[in-house]
């Protein structure tokens, strides 16, 4: 890819074109958003533009078609994979201005949002017409929506309520040559011609800017209760998942820690937890309804699997309180980790049933590397978030042998029947690993899909493949 | 587009490459998939091929891209929009003997099929295990999965459990060049690269030909309750609609009707119903789960929102015998209607709180053009079939005066925030409104897509675009 270098007489028609407070070239800016939250990556920008509109965001582009720019999107800058990371310099684009919930739509139960809209305000504008938006990743409070669609995010309600793919109804886009387009129309059901609101979803950035959402609203269960499962070792644990849901019950989430994640949250919280002596794993289960009798029931047969599987203890959370601590403790998991030492996180997913094998091979695969792991994540997915740990490794090997590693284990989770990312996308950080997925056939597609996009292919380049 | 006839040399070929016996060239053959269920039109293919599998279909696409010969792809032949109709002559490819259910997966709770397994099947096959696939097309009985996927189908309770988009994990699916690819994974998140399996989902075999799907399977509720009400006015009926959906109510279907069919239905089948004097709609409202109070406890709920919008009567069922008459009489409609008269079926869908003002806008338009209409639907959904009867209509008008109504019925659909097509595709006969709903920008990118998939334009040519 060839690209122009950002001029000063670049510089000062941005200037013209979008006012000064839109373009910012210091370097406490540029160095601010040079990285992301993928691992200890920086890439600096040449220039950093904060558009306030669709308008202005198609003018950007018009001018970098024409200039061959590179232009990299950011939302709430909080991605695991390396998406929002410059990586070929150019303008970064931060879409914080595009901060306005449009419209709550109280008769159809749909709410319009500009991309830069924090997560968490979203579900807040839910709650407060009594519905739910349950599409909330650990970085809620801080992720935009716009990064969250880019991204086909999940989180811990998936499980029951869907991916975000579930609740984009519409987007508006803004395309590489300026065009702006509305993706699909802003009804529950679809089916005129091919469907661009689910190509944009997962797109990483790469085929246009999305800068508005519709998005579907549903019911908020009144009631919910969390199980707190202790297992001796990790085979239960992950056997008692698929389990679960054999048994007819689907939880509105599931998931699965490993004992050392559960023991840093407690070492740098002010969190307090009773680790029992001999435990390996847990398991957070949440269920959730209307009805408090038939959660107890729900509890109850979800208890009896879990001491099936050889749980050797269960915690019920049903106050606000303990259920609060529990979900502070799960969400605050993955920054104790990553506080630790230098890490690698990998964002694996099979088939539920196949949760068993797919953690017996990474730690078998991290004997042979040399690479301790903390795995923790949606396991009523199968969605596994492998944390691999630098600790004493030498640079050598933590540079040169852990991707050998890491392939064995991308091979093992496709061989399962899986993938390579199940929501944090493949961005910078997972591409070299595309092809343990796909074919060259298949990744030839996506690559021409890109070049029907962004035919200059100016939009997040060196992302994806 | 150009294309090349087929010749008996191109037969002799086929015949030798297939078997005699997947190749038909007999006039009676050639007739029968000549017409799908989609009005009156008829087109005749060429040949007629039933391929046995996979690789099959992948030496027919390999030979017809050599060769230039265009490829129809038929599943159950159900189609209301024409997709199947081999309107430039050439292959009629019936996946017809790809009906094998290849593995009911009871660890992870998926279903493995062939693209040619009746969907009613793989309900059926679901149930057995105590799960539900619960995406059933009124064609359930005779439509194939293939077919399903698509068309991106629906159905009665896509107001509950989604579209067919939410239940298919991974497709194999065959590209005109003869490569065979899944498209995703086995997994119920995926964030690796464009999501190609949402893209074949609608793409009415324009893209590939879909030959395998794993599909997602859910618990199957234990009960069920339908709600039969009826209204004085269509206004208080589809007003009722978004109200109980307001109310926080989800029920599993929400089904409308005019009148005039159900009055048909009644006339053509042995199903016997009271039609009160002064009514003019009906609203089906099925709620379903395990816990019969809980049940109960919401028809009451809803109940009152009905009375509340002015519902004249609410017939209560809740024995196997009271759902399955009041379910065949719905089911039976869409056939009673268009046994009536000849007829055109429009699929319009918008969000579900603008259906009081799509349905009196289609009665207005029809007033202007002289046209009747009988109007019913997945109302939970804004879906509402409105099926336009030729009745006294002189030929001159209904081939030419028509199209103008049908083009502002959809300019209304498209200006309350719908679409042309909620579940019945676009395909043949609704190709020529697209422009309602898609701007020159937005269909040239759909064009470029179907040319990185497709780039010689054989398969099902005329189609969508």
């Amino acid at each position: 890819m060839q690209f122009n270098k950002i001029t000063s007489s670049h510089i000062q028609f941005l200037n013209t074109l979008l006012g000064k407070d839109v373009v910012f070239i210091d370097n406490e800016t540029l160095n601010h958003y040079s990285h992301d939250e993928t691992e200890d990556l920086s890439f600096l920008p040449e220039v950093v533009l904060k558009p306030n509109n669709s308008e202005q965001i198609s003018s950007i582009l018009k001018f970098c078609s024409n200039h061959d720019i590179p232009v990299t999107t950011r939302g709430g800058g909080t991605g695991l994979s390396g998406a929002a990371l410059p990586v070929y310099g150019g303008i970064l684009l931060s879409t914080e201005r595009l901060n306005t919930i449009l419209n709550v739509d109280t008769r159809n139960l749909q709410i319009v949002v500009e991309s830069g809209v924090i997560t968490q305000y979203i579900m807040d504008a839910a709650e407060e017409i009594g519905m739910m938006y349950p599409v909330d990743p650990s970085s809620k409070g801080s992720c935009f929506i716009g990064g969250n669609i880019a991204h086909g995010s999940g989180g811990p309600r998936v499980v029951k309520y869907g991916t975000i793919r579930d609740y984009i109804l519409n987007l508006e886009v803004v395309l590489p040559n300026g065009d702006i387009i509305w993706t699909g129309s802003n009804t529950l059901k679809y089916a005129s011609g091919y469907n661009l609101t689910q190509l944009f979803i997962g797109s990483e950035g790469t085929l246009g800017i999305i800068t508005k959402a519709v998005l579907k609203l549903i019911p908020k269960p009144l009631n919910s209760i969390v199980l707190f499962a202790e297992f001796r070792t990790l085979d239960n644990a992950t056997e008692a998942v698929s389990a679960i849901f054999r048994a007819g019950q689907t939880p509105s989430a599931l998931e699965f820690m490993e004992r050392a994640g559960v023991e840093w949250v407690t070492h740098h919280e002010s969190l307090k937890f009773n680790l029992n002596e001999g435990i390996e794993a847990y398991l957070m289960i949440e269920i959730d309804g209307n009805n408090m009798d038939e959660l107890y029931h729900q509890a109850e047969k979800i208890s009896e699997v879990l001491t099936e599987n050889k749980c050797n203890d269960i915690l019920l959370a049903d106050t606000a309180q303990q259920k609060e601590t529990l979900w502070q403790m799960r969400r605050k998991l993955p920054e104790s980790v990553k506080r630790k030492s230098i890490y690698k996180e990998e964002d694996t997913v099979v088939p539920r049933a196949e949760l068993p094998k797919l953690l017996k091979g990474i730690k078998v695969i991290g004997k042979k590397y040399g690479f301790e792991s903390v795995c923790y994540g949606h396991a009523g997915d199968g969605n596994l978030h492998v944390n691999i740990i630098k600790g004493n490794m030498t640079d050598d090997a933590w540079e040169n042998e852990l991707t050998k590693g890491i392939r064995e284990i991308f091979e093992l989770t496709v061989a399962l029947g899986g993938t390579i990312s199940g929501e944090h996308g493949i961005g910078w950080v997972q591409k070299e690993y595309m092809d343990v997925k796909y074919s060259p056939v298949h990744l030839e597609l996506m690559r021409n899909i890109k070049k029907v996009f962004d035919p200059k292919g100016i939009l997040n380049p060196g992302k994806i493949f």
